[in-house]
């Protein structure tokens, strides 16, 4: 067993209008410093395979296929375990 | 500037429908080696600060009231610069 930790992010040229409403949220509660915000997903795999090499193709192989829109989001992992 | 990069993800004991459709997917594509699949939120924060002692405090702040729901989620966050 390893797990991979998965982080899928807009690409900075791509308008983020949920982190612009997080920045506006902010500033109404008093948290004037917030400049800017930018939201992504989070994703922890568990993934059934001792192989580490294996395991990086698999989970790049995921998030081409599922788990990024690559034509606006970047993504990127770590294989945490095993 | 320094920037704020926080990780909120949902309490081990909630469940997490989007992680099971998302397993599901995987599954249907092939993966079957994928067991479990839990999603979070990743935010990057630009914040107008030279204090990291300081920005520490605000983040935590602003997790506690508007980033997390510290009922079902928790959150981690660090200071990548500053």
């Amino acid at each position: 067993m390893c797990k991979a930790v998965v982080y899928v992010t807009l690409r900075q040229s791509v308008l983020d209008p949920q982190g612009h409403a997080v920045k506006g949220a902010l500033h109404t509660l008093g948290f004037d410093e917030v400049k800017d915000v930018r939201i992504g997903k989070y994703m922890e795999l568990e993934l059934d395979t001792a192989d580490r090499a294996q395991a990086e193709e698999r989970v790049r192989a995921m998030c081409e296929k599922l788990l990024a829109n690559t034509v606006i989001e970047d993504y990127r992992f770590d294989i945490v375990e095993g």
